[in-house]
């Protein structure tokens, strides 16, 4: 194998372009097989690999620097920088992220999971190297669908007035997880058809320099493009033409689906990696948009370029037509026209992912709380998880709950879903966001007819005494078992409490604990400072009763087994039963 | 006079264009009458009278529908739709605010006063009209200066696809509040020099129609192309030439300083609006940076489009050179590109307003704290004020320091923030975020020598017993001011602690504190909800120690006077000790 003599990038230097043409699909084998057997991103990957190959050729890594924007296409450098053994042998499969990570590698800048940062870090590392005086390539290497993140824009309208050496690749492979959307699009399309000669260029009306490579995936194109652009003076822009998933049959049929693939999906029919079949969460909000699409004109879901983690497959937003707004990797946009379609009437649904609502902060709070829109926000996948210290989903209760006129609330059960979906969207006084619970679906067979108007007011479930346990959202069960084990361990009949709204205090409820309780438990899905928890403290701090707040540290955690991190916070009923005593024996009065 | 005549944007359809023009003179004397009597946005007012005349000659509001950009130029808005009692009577001077605003008027959309939002919420307008089957004109008026902003961007890249009616009205008056930075304005002078007819434009580039013209202060100009595009099926660019501060001499000649004037500037020379006399934290600050940037060429200052909140004049910054970054209106860009400079051997300072620190969450968050990168961050203006409530600053506390990684200090004088900034600007541990005082300047004469490296340690200013008190930063006075009314009034001895991080808990101090305390009160000069204080009450939950945590409630305010809000948050010494009496009269234990 040709591989055999890779350790480094330096040792490309000495192959032919022949020989690279096989070692890229050597490569191209070990990435489809590592990532079936344990899942992680097939598209992106399978398309950079000729790129990645001739970049580390023609530059001098790691003194020439490039940034990956998402990194999600990161493997074929890993392989080439060192670390083939995670490749190469399953044993090491799981021994580096799937991200760009500087604690594995000097090839490595930064670490990223998510998008349109590169331009802005690239440039970054392109000034302080000429404020040093020093003298190397910066490269940013950038997906056309990362091109329409805010973030990436504003990088893109000041690295064209950097006014020294940077060079900007954008990998254009027609997709971005999904389809892309937006204006720019049109443009690339038009650059593509034209081999890069329209006048009418993006990029240049920017001011940057601009080199069109039609073959983003010949090894020979992609060597003369680099050493054309190699050391220049001026930023410029390298437009490359690839194919996602390149080199694997299904995934150059599926982009869509095969963009991120769960382990095994090649050996089962690719189909299944769309709709779930029994009922979740995900199913319950998908039949609730579509019958509200179907019946009411003015209804509306908006999302911004993550359709695959609501389960809107192609087919499902063909069907809501254009009652549906994918706005493309644009978070911040997509609350704000969604905050504007709700004041103008529309019944705006916005759909997004726990970490990535973090895009969103100030239109949170201008756009949409100042302004006190009616629009629906279903958050998904929040909770602890051992995910990558990227794609963590632990901070959207202290981001959300701290702005002003926001509601955010944490369903526990489908009857309690299907009802507060049903009130946030037809009320007409306030910003609702609600919680996708991240739980097996619970289903109490009776319809929940709470009137959720009624804002901050918490649900007693079952009323007991000297010991109260509030269990936010996702954490119910968990209260649920912590006070079965107070009684059989302790003998408190403690009271059990649904605080459905993480984003207020129910003060008359909490007032009355006062009378025949002397500990109050709350238990949230999330990191714990700026939570749930402490405005419960902060409430009784100045009275007798004691509160023990459970939830994450406030730490970036990067795939720490989840069993492991519930043992470090102390989210077990045995952990939480041992600090409860401890507190209850400290207790002086009462 | 021909104002008389106007009550609503309908009496304006009876006049001629020489009417108008006369009518624009008499609002201009109007606007510079009241900015000069009570402060506010002279430039961006008097460089679009025309613009708004002419606008709400040719379309049909309220019907048709215009969105602001920050809405600093919409006062002539207000004097043509039943607001000119606002301008032309001083007893109804702060009547209105210097914003959009729809509880004053159906002819206002949105609460607006943060950049770059216009387009977004303008292409929600524009299609919850096209759901509900209507058919009205909805238009956006955004500056030059805003564009940068990547809110902006992703709307405009949106809005290009909307596919219907959205009218985009490009205000370029060649200005940001300070000059523009970014590669996006080297096209509009292309498009400026070539009368809009360049076949490079970045308008164009994303799909929109386009139309430019040259005489944005002319109103027989500005009534054709608006009759030219009403109706449009088609997204449309109309991008406009303007002056800034145009019929005020000074304002045009010094375009920055009169963006924006406090009241009575006219009195006097211009000059004064820049350079404080007497030495402040934002002078202390300047002299710092100056100092680092001339001795170390690796320093850099880094902020977005807001050099004036910095007392950055023009001279400063030319001083400065290559070494200072203005990125323009791009939060998100200068915080990545700042980590980004850290992370490579540079050492930047990137200053912030607090209110537009808001802009940068997941920024903080992923391309800063989960890279660690030594930043130094100067946030200023942290604090409750009587401010409009698009321009608060009690939020910077709750969102910086629920973010791994980051450390937030708060300093009490000068020379503690000197020897923070020291600190920070010299670690390469990990970004260091500092709020800089609101407070008059505090001296000791003394050096501080503390070593801050060790974080989250608190001072013990003076060791007392049963109360402790924690005065964050600007509260530290008002600490101080109740430890002495404690001993007069109760003939308690409190301890004094300034706690100097917002980020972290002292818990060896915390839990010495147990031994011959009762009860711990915090001051932070913000939001409660998310902030310090909760961190202390969460801390001693379990315990008997009592706390009283003091701040502002999570609520947007609008230009509420800042000693009404005080008393509204309990934020006097008297109302504190009233809270002290009770909550240690409660108290059973101890």
């Amino acid at each position: 194998m040709i591989l055999d003599k890779i350790n480094n990038s330096k040792d490309l230097k000495n192959l032919t372009v022949d020989e690279m043409t096989l070692l890229a699909d050597e490569m191209r084998e070990l990435i489809i097989k590592k990532v079936n057997a344990i899942g992680g991103h097939m598209g992106p990957n399978l398309g950079i690999v000729e790129t990645t190959i001739a970049m580390h050729y023609v530059f001098d890594m790691p003194v020439d620097k490039v940034v990956f924007d998402v990194s999600h296409q990161c493997y074929p450098h890993k392989i080439l920088t060192g670390r083939k053994d995670g490749f190469t042998n399953p044993e090491n499969y799981f021994k580096y992220t799937g991200y760009t990570a500087p604690e594995e590698s000097e090839y490595d800048l930064f670490k990223i999971g998510h998008t349109s940062t590169s331009v802005s870090l690239a440039t970054g590392v392109a000034k302080a190297r000429d404020l040093k005086g020093e003298n190397y390539n910066v490269i940013a290497l950038i997906g056309d669908g990362s091109l329409s993140g805010g973030e990436a824009l504003e990088g893109l309208d000041n690295a064209a007035v950097l006014n020294s050496n940077i060079i900007i690749v954008v990998n254009d492979n027609e997709m971005s997880i999904a389809e892309n959307h937006g204006g720019i699009y049109d443009n690339l399309k038009l650059l593509r058809e034209t081999k890069g000669q329209a006048e009418c260029n993006f990029f240049k009306s920017l001011g940057f320099d601009y080199l069109y490579v039609e073959e983003g995936n010949n090894i020979q194109e992609m060597i003369s493009a680099f050493e054309k652009v190699k050391g220049t003076k001026k930023p410029i822009v390298v437009h490359i033409h690839t194919l996602k998933g390149k080199g694997l049959e299904p995934a150059e049929e599926n982009k869509e689906s095969f963009h991120y693939i769960l382990a095994g999906t090649l050996d089962e029919k690719p189909e299944t990696a769309s709709a779930p079949a029994v009922e979740t969460y995900t199913s319950l909000t998908r039949e609730f948009i579509r019958n509200k699409i179907k019946s009411d004109k003015r209804a509306i879901v908006v999302n911004a370029g993550t359709p695959g983690v609501f389960g809107f497959d192609k087919e499902y937003r063909e069907d809501l037509g254009s009652q549906y707004t994918d706005v493309g990797i644009a978070e911040e946009h997509a609350v704000a026209y969604s905050s504007a379609l709700a004041k103008s009437g529309a019944k705006p649904i916005f759909t997004v992912m726990s970490s990535f609502i973090q895009r969103t902060y100030d239109q949170l709070s201008q756009d949409l709380g100042l302004n006190n829109s009616p629009l629906t926000i279903l958050v998904y996948w929040g909770g602890i998880s051992g995910a990558d210290a990227t794609h963590l989903c632990t901070f959207d209760i202290p981001m959300v709950s701290n702005i002003p006129n926001l509601v955010y609330m944490s369903p526990t059960n489908k009857e309690e879903y299907l009802a507060m979906l049903e009130y946030a969207y037809n009320q007409n006084e306030r910003p609702v966001a609600i919680r996708v619970p991240m739980t097996e679906l619970v289903s109490t067979g009776i319809p929940d007819t709470t009137d959720y108007s009624q804002i901050n007011k918490y649900k007693v479930v079952t009323q007991g005494e000297k010991v109260a346990i509030l269990g936010l959202g996702n954490f119910f069960s968990l209260a649920g078992e912590v006070k079965e084990y107070l009684r059989s361990e302790l003998g408190i009949d403690a009271t059990l409490i649904n605080p459905v709204y993480t984003t207020g205090i129910d003060v008359e409820l909490l007032e009355n604990l006062k009378q025949n309780h002397e500990l109050v438990i709350t238990l949230e899905d999330g990191v714990l400072d700026g939570g749930f928890g402490e405005k419960i403290s902060r409430f009784y701090g100045n009275s007798d009763m004691k509160t023990l707040n459970y939830g994450a540290k406030k730490e970036f955690t990067d795939r720490v087994p989840l069993q492991e991190l519930y043992e470090r916070y102390h989210l077990t009923k045995e952990l939480i039963l041992k600090d409860v005593k401890e507190t209850l024996k400290e207790k002086v009065c009462g």
